[in-house]
């Protein structure tokens, strides 16, 4: 993290599409972790706390349209109530955080994909957070087409993000990889159209270093 | 407001702790328009649109503490989203909205009251809304012992911050009137353990001069 922590932890966050394989390789990665004898915390944003499963309800299935700045607001809240009361007490303890999305997605979706400025986005996040970011951040990069057909196999119904536009997921992995670019030493970013075991061993290999053990 | 709109509506905001009386004037001050043929709209925040019921849910009556930014962007965002879809369309509409607290409540009670700064408090609701400031501010001004003899009598039961201290309640008082004296011209301070009527009064001769009708 940026910011200083007590304690051993390491903060690994996952970000890609809707259908990149995330919550695959979380558990493969978790598997590995606990094998190694470390102590795992598997969460995600939004939802990963109390305050949290309220908020995503509100922000993944309301009905009607939610004004985009309440939007990326809402992101945030969940995101500052996650990172206070979830990730750093996990961080202070010495576990690994094992996190299904973080701020890149803000970026990448709000500030990218929609009307917000990607700047103000993430300083939003960062002031919600007290300029806490991630050891490692996992980029799953799929290309948008192959990542609906992903969905389209695996699922009937679409939440509310799912069911934007495949140009709107075009935005939002251009996004993602221009974070990406911008700071290489945080980012690995995988093809996820790679075989499983491919991919989740490239992710061990970069958790491994940066656990130094 | 700041930011333009067309039509000639006018956006009134009542400030002050509970118990100063908010209610009761905002009642008698929308009758009094009515009565001079104008189209009111009564709000508050929070909780004054259809997402924001639910963020006021959250805020209000959440067990459990809050990571104070997460509150701060809670409110910013159901501020967000009233503005947006509720109060911006009734001004276009050439209506008079009548407001039961808004940015200054979020500075006096979560910048000065608690841990955050005031101006990071204020900065978040200004983008929040896109710069959007009421034409006038009523603050009900009144003694924190006042307030809470009022209380008192009128309830049973607290809700989340009433049931705060004291203590917090005068440095609540005297942000919101260090928030009146740096904006003059926007607010109206009127002392809350005055009559009613009087109050009611003062605050029909500050309308009725805004409205210049």
């Amino acid at each position: 993290m940026t910011t200083e922590v007590s304690g051993e932890g390491l903060w690994i966050t996952l970000e890609g599409g809707d259908g990149s394989g995330k919550s695959t390789q979380a558990a493969l990665l978790e598997e590995w972790l606990v094998g190694r004898g470390r102590t795992v915390l598997r969460t995600r944003e939004p939802g990963g706390s109390d305050v949290g499963v309220a908020i995503r309800e509100i922000v993944l299935h309301h009905r009607g349209d939610i004004d985009p700045r309440a939007e990326a607001l809402l992101y945030a809240a969940d995101r500052a109530h996650h990172v206070a009361t979830v990730v750093r007490p996990a961080l202070e303890r010495g576990e690994v955080v094992v996190q299904d999305r973080y701020l890149d997605s803000s970026v990448a979706y709000q500030g990218a994909g929609r009307v917000l400025d990607a700047e103000e986005v993430r300083s939003l996040s960062l002031w919600a957070t007290r300029d806490a970011l991630p050891d490692v951040t996992i980029l799953l990069d799929l290309d948008e087409t192959a990542a609906r057909a992903r969905l389209d196999r695996s699922r009937t119904r679409y939440d509310r993000l799912e069911a934007e536009k495949a140009d709107f997921h075009a935005r939002v992995r251009a996004a993602f990889l221009e974070l990406a670019s911008a700071e290489p030493e945080r980012f690995l970013v995988v093809d996820a159209s790679s075989p499983v075991e491919e991919i989740s061993a490239a992710i061990r290999d970069r958790v491994a270093a940066a656990l130094r053990d």
